[in-house]
């Protein structure tokens, strides 16, 4: 009762003090509440994207189509400066994929090469399987344990709001591989990092670190996975026979496209805000990452259709996010002078914003109780957390900029992420405005009030 | 009101005049809530069906294996008169099949070839599509509307209890293919007839009357259907690319196991329950039927388990019921000399019984009944309805013999039927035990009854 007492005080006497900038704060009400109840341009940008595009996986032609179509809609927008960075990056290609149990229960199981996996023979492979139960268990297993045979890590990942479980299991996928590698085995099978129970595969990118060969490394779908784990508890010997085709091809050209709503004044420096355009070639990336540039694009518009703000807004649809950020590396070096003062990224879904966190120089910073302000009508709450941005602002926040994060709720995000299944019938239109309205309110405070974030050292969040 | 007191005066009347099979009454809840709170047969059978067999497409090795399965269990479970009664069949066997929208937006599409596809040439064939909104506007078109082009027809249907949309819209898959074979189309695909929003497509059978010939049929997941509708909506003209394998593969084998509890007196008749023991290919057939053989299964041993029953219980877990009922059809013939005094069959999920309906010589029977006041503990009124038996006991019931359904709650059927979703992990073991509580009260009080439920004309119901 004393905490939200003087809670409450502190509001009292923030809302007293802050009696100047409270026109400002109408305004800001008025366009959150308008994207709130009437925006269209995020909808509209991710049923274009989703459905004459559809699939974009990084360095592909659907990859440049993407670009064409950014480029194109961002124009018809009425943005400025909108243009196309492009890079050479690793191709990396799905082929045939194919898993069967021959003994001692034969049937087809269902699974997708991880990204960057390697092929087998064209024949496909045949060997014995073992089997554990999460990757500390597998580390554990002596090499011999484990040589030439195929290796299966299975998990138990439950759904989390703030998406944690991803965090602790999704080391199964981007270390499993190659661990397995280095221990002898011939290939590699993981339950998918997700959390629904259908037969559509989480992909996703593995790697593999310097002298250590690739090797064709897949995840099954979580119910393939625990098919697999109920043979197995017959206890006799399971053999597997697995196809895959995946495997480099080169290096092709990917890209981002950057858009700007021109600032009052250059001096005041650019905020930098987007999502990634590249999505896995399972689904047509509705949730990961339509949604993201579809946000950012139209709270940008918002801003865009009135009044230039105090600094230049920069949406960019990063490319090649998913193998590994390449677009975001790209764009760091490439504007490693610009003069930005905030990044903030989209690129966990569609589903509600549910809290905030902000990096700044001063966790004081009178901005963050304005932003919670303006956030707070929408069921927005401060996080205790610190801001983290994201793979495609990472790199531009490394050299020192403050971060703001929109958190959305990920309950059922990984039901769907990098699966078949993130498709545009996933999105909730009104969860969706929701998400307009968050970023519309940030941007109408950050990018207008005379006040700024600060600057972090380098390397900040690393 | 008045209606409410009529009804609860039937009730009491009957309750008294009903004192004599009190004991029975007892003996009958007794073993019914037992089942509901302890079975653990069924989902004993299911689990072992579903891992060790996997999926069972009609006159495969795989079905066959279903057979030896289902024989070794019902002896394990000791079962009487068990045996395999095999019959010849046409085998279809699914091949490859991919879709790719060639233009104006490339992207790959997800679908299944339906039960007596025909191939495409290996080279696939690429083809403008023609789409049409139901089956009604697909029947007024003019055949040059079609001639050479890939029909695609589409519909809506929604999640409905009692599964009606089913019947209303699977025309489209039963007779859409041979419809666009008579109008000269190159291929059909539908959009799957099903509830979900997965990109699981629905495959089921479809035919081919005399003197049609067979084309390429698949259906789209419900996903991929609602996005070439999305592109179609642009205007352009939209051209596929199907490769499609299936094929007719000759004769082969099929076959019934029967299994019996033996009643105390061989002239009181036979009551035939059952499931069927086949699946499609693309899931583990847990929903369908997996739980039909399963329920009924694990009811019938809880009789075997007593006093020897006043008439035989004969649990048939039908072969080959998918590609059109060969099973139930070998059955009818093999067995038409049998005095069976009622059929029964569950094939509609494993969701909780809900509604019963009786098919009898007198719609007064005093057994319906009986029925009723056993079975409403569980949560089960009367039907409005007929009953109907099914597609294993229906050439039975058409030799004039009366039929009991215990319905089940329909709901997510269709979310799940047909398509490599239909796996173990759908199965709510709680809904399951009802399942089998309910047809273990139907059971002891048909078995034992000294009254029957008469003789129907042949041919009734079909």
């Amino acid at each position: 009762m004393k905490r939200l007492l003087s809670a409450l005080i502190a509001l009292l006497c923030c809302w007293i003090g802050t009696s100047a900038p409270a026109v400002a704060a109408d305004r800001v009400a008025e366009l959150r509440d308008a994207a709130l109840n009437g925006d269209t341009v995020a909808w509209d940008v991710l049923e274009g994207l989703t459905t004459e595009v559809g699939p974009r996986l990084a360095a592909t032609p659907a990859e440049a189509r993407a670009r064409a179509f950014a480029v194109e809609k961002l124009k018809a927008l009425g943005f400025k400066n909108v243009h196309i960075e492009t890079y050479d990056m690793p191709l990396w290609e799905r082929g045939v994929e194919t898993a069967e149990v021959i003994s001692p229960f034969p049937q087809k199981l269902v699974l997708a090469a991880l990204g960057n996996s390697s092929a087998t023979p064209p024949g496909g492979i045949t060997a014995p399987v073992v089997a554990f139960d999460g990757i500390a268990a597998f580390m554990a297993a002596p090499d011999e344990a484990v040589r030439g045979k195929i290796v299966f890590i299975t998990h138990h990942m439950a759904q989390q709001q703030d998406g944690g479980s991803y965090g602790e299991l999704g080391v199964i996928r981007f270390a499993g591989p190659s661990m397995a590698s280095k221990k002898g085995a011939a290939a590699i099978v993981i339950k998918s990092i997700g959390t629904d129970n259908h037969r559509v595969p989480h992909t996703g990118v593995t790697g593999w670190p310097s002298g250590v060969a690739p090797i064709p490394a897949a995840a099954l779908s979580t119910v393939d996975a625990d098919q697999l784990s109920r043979i197995l508890a017959r206890g006799k010997p399971v053999t597997l026979h697995l196809t895959i085709g995946a495997h480099m091809a080169g290096t092709a050209q990917s890209g981002n496209v950057v858009a700007e709503v021109p600032g009052r004044d250059p001096k005041a420096g650019i905020i930098l805000i987007g999502g990634h355009l590249d999505s896995w070639d399972l689904g047509t990336g509705a949730i990961d990452d339509g949604a993201g540039v579809a946000i950012t694009t139209a709270a940008a518009k918002k801003l865009l259709d009135g009044p230039a703000p105090l600094r230049t807004i920069r949406v960019v649809w990063f490319g090649a996010e998913e193998p590994g950020g390449f677009g975001g590396e790209a764009y760091a070096k490439a504007h490693a002078a610009d003069r930005h003062v905030l990044v903030a990224e989209s690129d966990f879904g569609a589903d509600r914003v549910w809290r905030f966190a902000v990096r700044a120089q001063d966790t004081k910073n009178p901005l963050i109780e304005k932003l919670g302000q303006v956030l707070s009508p929408l069921g927005i709450t401060a996080s205790h957390g610190d801001a983290h941005g994201g793979t495609d602002v990472g790199p531009t926040a490394a050299l020192g900029v403050p971060v703001v994060d929109l958190g959305q709720d990920g309950t059922h995000y990984f039901d769907l992420h990098h699966t078949a299944d993130d498709t545009l019938d996933k999105i909730d239109p009104k969860q969706l405005r929701q998400n307009v309205a968050a970023w519309t309110a940030m941007l109408a405070v950050m990018a207008n009030d005379p006040g700024d974030l600060g600057v972090l050292p380098k390397g900040h969040g690393e």
